[in-house]
């Protein structure tokens, strides 16, 4: 096969193209005036809140990136790793929270812009918070390609620019996992952190606020609102951003894993870089078809955001015919059916959550239904709903398996399969950039909401505000699939990468990976409890927390004279402040164990089990993550379609059971249930990475030798 | 090895001794008095509605043996089975009914009897509802012993008499995994359908009743509270029998298959079932030790069961050295390991649960606390509580099944350690007899609460069975303990069993069974999500089945004049007819759901599928049944220990939220959650017996050739 290196150089060229994008982007979204005083005085709260909070996050996970450095410094020195993993891991990492960081920063910006803009009418709402997205959508894009690149230059034409092919393939593609490796981390603090702390929040305003003091949401006298509205930026944005990096990365560099056991060398590591800059001038052109008309009618927004995304992922498709063809050859073109089958995994994935969890069908209508008998029966009803819900996913996801594996053709070369498996994560999250612009709006539209709340605005901006926000949860479920589905398909490439570092690092290793091995059974069991674990850690995490600010937003109502007539100002500060020190406290023994898991496991049982415990964290951590974001999703829409006036409407006792469901489906879609996609590919990271560590000190192994 | 075939005759004869000492146990049970005219009536009105439920029921279910065995005939007639299997299977059925019959009708005349007794003394309460226990513990080993001494004889010494050892020992444990997939058919009926029949009830009864109506549990006024004492038996009673005579003949036969591949021949048939033979005997001594004073203090009650019990695990342990060492051989010996391994873990299982779901430990003291804020934070508490929980029994699990799997062999000979597996099953079910009779009286006791409470006896008597049945809801958690351990142990014992029956069938056959080729990692999704599809299915049943319960009571409250006042009687008939009916037609989908799956998958994507599927299912299903479990119960007893006065007690805030907790909890730990361990089973036994269909038809396997 003719070598196609010189193709890689698209790869900088788009992702410097998406950068400058955001650029463009940005200064649109500041060119809107941000309102009135007040408007401005609370926009700066929340800012401020989200920066404190930021910062110190970073503080923290400096210190664990800081312990990883020195552990891989060492693990170098002895050679057991290269001397570029421990850089590597840390620029992912730092790119990863810098994605994270420009995104809020900028919808800290927007939201009351969108308020204000909102005020003139939908569509211009409607562009200043879109704007805000893509600025979100094409910073994580062009950050993770960049990133890459650069790697890819530095290993390729500096460090091993001399060494044989196999090698440098070898080489680049170790160091990248490591920065994949770097950004999983940094990713599942920040979705942790952020999650507990805009749950918290969340659940303790509602608590007090609304059950208690029988105020509505969004109330400035809520001692806990503007916290609650940090948390919008510093969960759903920051959040979701370092998480989306880390997906995108991921799919990337585990493809590019399998690039040489496939045996397409370098030409295997160009395609999913090519299809990623191809992607990223789709969904530039993409964006620009995103506008609307003057209707506040559902569908035709919708419609509006679907034009942009449908379009980008065609041209991405009729692009990569060609590009498959020329670079692996016509006769590898079975490889293109890898990325249709993955671009209509993800859409499809998209539309069944859709069909859970949007009021306009009939799971979420019966559970609206259910509130009838109270809150027991809406639980049973969601929880139901959430299990039954992993049905179609996973016959998608094992279609789709099937379909990329003998495509490309898996039956008679088996690493080629896997490449192809891959490959259909690649196109998965390819027009990530515009598929997150429609879900990253969403959050700002929801600040705005807030912002005009608090600054009580003509209640037709809410209602406008409203019907962005409600219009970006139906783009988030969709996002949701992309993210959910990508998971899955990235975790089986790495548990394939996996496989392939334990035989370059031992060719003559006696894997034993048939399923009725004991120690791999073992490993199947530990790796599908994990996600259960894990979540019942971030659970309790939001519990703990939330608790802490209902007792203290009781304080306030108790201690502060005039609170309730409104004369008397709450003390914000001080429930952000909470929030901020409780999520720094609970993301650590989550994140950690993820790290400790699959290392325990092989240094204990050996890599066997790993291989064992990275299956059953797959299948078992996709499931839990849909079954909790469908359930959430569905009960967050089964109350807000009472709150449109069905089944007696807000305040009664329908209304009542349904936001028990509601706030039992906050932690389980926005802080546990996104969680989990990031864990599955973290540990799969880990294992790769410290797998020579565990080869060499299994203890199981050594026993029985 | 020499043959020690004779030793088999242990097992008719102890199954004998099982079913006299059932006989003199429940003449014991009936020479009580009944008690007053009141206590008969009501004890009669449960009875004949538990005589109506089950009599349906057997009539739905012929329906399915009856298709099934024209199917498995039609199988037979092409040579795809032989001829026994159809009645092998009809057979297994039968006696899984009769199982849950016998004990639920002991049951039904113990209740009126332990109330009275209890009325003269704790202890002889105590001791009526465990001798009607003990009768439904006796009858599930009796009958299920005796089931498989029959067909072993009737095999070995008539049909194949005369054929070679190795042809004999295959034939004889594929007609008896066809009898074990009999059993579990009927046991998933009878599971499913007792489980939507009491849960229906119970949430019908408390949603109108306790928090509509505001009148206490067991008001004879609420007009569902017969079905609700019904359910009791149909549910807890019958179908507890039916599933763990399917759990226990399930873990024999398992472990019988293996005994070819792993060199034994009969003498390995023989270890399981002399095993099971010297467990009966045991179980009998060790019912003997079970008497108390007449404190009724918890700890005391608790140390009589647990004296029977663990006398019993002991003298099987001590007697089980030499059998292994006599049959297998002295060099063998780790075999015992292996019993040793499942004995401790399914103690330690039962442990953890009880440290999970009982109010004197920690983790149930905290959801209690949790009440203070209200409904949600109770189902965000049991969730995690119930997701935390699962950690411990998946590491008891795991290190089961490698000390059992190394330690009998496994590592020179791996077939040897699978059927070491297998044996761990065995061991931690040997002394089924008495763990099933101290779990089985709980409902008893229950039962005899609900008459007391109706007849207005004396509140000390039901202070008196309240002791009794929350001392049954400790040991029903040691019970669950060994129900779920063990189906995980056989689960993989049955996966190796189906992997052999694949080589016996075609031993040129090209299993693919590496973790990570395609299909078997999507049968691996496949099953993994079925116990939450499973799950999904019977709780909507409960709701919807619940539903009509309070339509219907609601009307009765309504329509009958003078019912609150207590002038005039319910229509209880008309909830016991209307629960009939739903658990009827509510338990055909999910039950041949279970058939269907692995035929389906392994029509469409081959045996290597189905062997991922069956993976799978096991892991994903032992976990959800552990958390479903575990928050049912700690739910359930934090409620109980809000009811003992803490937190405000009865009708405080903290009861309200407690009660929607326990109401979510029901379906968890009374329907889905114990259906699951049946599930993984029956999935199993239809592959195995199915195998032959399966690999002539693949549709994947054909298309690649």
């Amino acid at each position: 096969m003719e070598s196609l290196l010189y193709l890689f150089l698209l790869a900088p060229i788009c992702a410097i193209i998406a950068l400058l994008f955001v650029w463009k982007q940005a200064r649109n979204v500041m060119s809107y005036p941000e309102g009135t005083d007040k408007m401005k005085a609370i926009a700066m709260a929340i800012r401020n809140g989200a920066r404190t909070y930021l910062k110190r996050q970073y503080a923290v996970v400096s210190i664990f990136f800081l312990i990883m450095m020195i552990i891989l410094g060492i693990m170098a020195a002895f050679g057991l790793l290269t001397p570029f993993v421990p850089f590597a891991f840390i620029t992912g990492g730092f790119f990863s929270g810098l994605s994270g960081f420009i995104g809020m920063k900028i919808a800290t910006y927007a939201n009351s812009r969108t308020a204000n803009a909102a005020s003139e009418g939908l569509n211009r709402g409607l562009r200043v918070a879109f704007s805000s997205g893509s600025v979100m959508g094409f910073t994580v894009v062009g950050l993770g390609l960049l990133d890459i690149s650069i790697w890819f230059f530095l290993l390729r034409f500096v460090f091993y620019a001399s060494s044989p092919e196999a090698l440098q393939v070898e080489q680049i593609t170790y160091a990248m996992l490591t920065f994949g490796m770097g950004a999983s981390s940094m990713a599942l603090f920040m979705r942790v952190g952020g999650g507990i702390f805009t749950k918290a929040a969340d659940v303790g305003a509602d608590l007090v606020g609304k059950v208690e003091a029988g105020i509505p949401e969004d109330d400035p006298r809520n001692p806990a609102v503007i916290a609650d509205n940090v948390g919008d930026n510093v969960g759903d944005v920051a959040g979701m951003g370092a998480d989306l990096y880390e997906s995108y990365v991921g799919s990337i560099i585990a493809t590019a894993a399998l690039a040489v056991a496939a045996g397409y060398g370098f030409n295997g590591v160009v395609i999913p870089m090519a299809m990623a800059a191809i992607g990223i001038i789709a969904s530039v052109i993409g964006t620009f078809l995103v506008r609307s008309g003057e209707e506040t009618d559902q569908k035709v927004l919708l419609s509006a955001l679907r034009r942009g995304t449908v379009f980008a992922a065609v041209l991405t498709a009729v692009v990569a015919l060609p590009l498959v063809g020329f670079v692996l050859g016509w006769d590898h073109i079975g490889v293109f059916f890898a990325v249709l089958s993955g671009l209509l995994a993800g859409v499809l994935i998209g539309i069944f959550t859709e069909y859970y969890t949007s009021d306009i069908y009939k799971p979420t209508k019966e559970l609206s239904d259910s509130t009838q008998t109270g809150s027991a029966t809406v639980i049973i009803g969601g929880v139901s709903l959430g299990m039954q819900s992993t049905f179609v996913p996973v016959v998608i996801v094992c279609v789709s398996l099937l379909i990329s594996f003998y495509a490309s053709g898996g039956f008679s070369n088996f690493n080629m399969g896997l490449y192809g498996v891959g490959i259909s994560a690649v196109g998965m999250l390819s027009t990530l950039g515009i598929t997150l612009a429609t879900d990253a709006y969403g959050p700002v539209a929801d600040n705005a909401g807030g912002i005009a709340q608090m600054c009580k605005l003509d209640p037709e901006v809410r209602q406008r505000t409203d019907a962005l926000d409600s219009l970006g949860n139906t783009t988030a479920a969709t996002g949701k699939g992309f993210a959910i589905g990508s998971a899955a398909l990235t975790a089986l490439a790495l548990i394939a990468a996996f496989v392939d570092e334990v035989y370059l690092i031992d060719p003559g290793h006696q894997f034993n990976l048939n399923i009725t091995n004991p120690p791999l059974l073992a490993g199947l069991f530990l790796g599908a409890m994990l996600p259960f674990l894990f979540s019942a850690m971030t659970m309790k995490a939001v519990g703990r927390a939330a608790q802490s600010i209902v007792v203290e937003v009781r304080r306030q109502f108790r201690e502060i004279i005039g609170l309730m007539e409104g004369t008397a100002e709450p003390e914000y500060d001080r429930c952000v402040e909470l929030c901020t020190r409780a999520a720094q406290k609970e993301m650590i023994v989550p994140a950690l164990s993820a790290i400790i898991a699959p290392i325990l496991t092989g240094v204990l049982l050996g890599v066997d089990a790993v291989a064992g415990l990275l299956c059953g964290l797959t299948v078992s951590g996709f499931i839990l993550a849909i079954m909790m974001a469908n359930s959430g999703g569905a009960w967050d829409n089964a109350k807000k379609f009472i709150e449109s006036g069905q089944h007696g409407g807000k305040g009664s006792d329908a209304h009542k059971a349904a936001v028990v469901g509601d706030t039992v489906g906050d932690p389980f879609k926005d802080t546990s249930g996104p969680s989990i996609n990031i864990l599955i590919k973290l540990v799969s990271m880990v294992s790769i990475v410290f797998a020579s560590l565990i080869m060499k000190t299994a203890l199981l192994p050594m026993l029985l030798k």
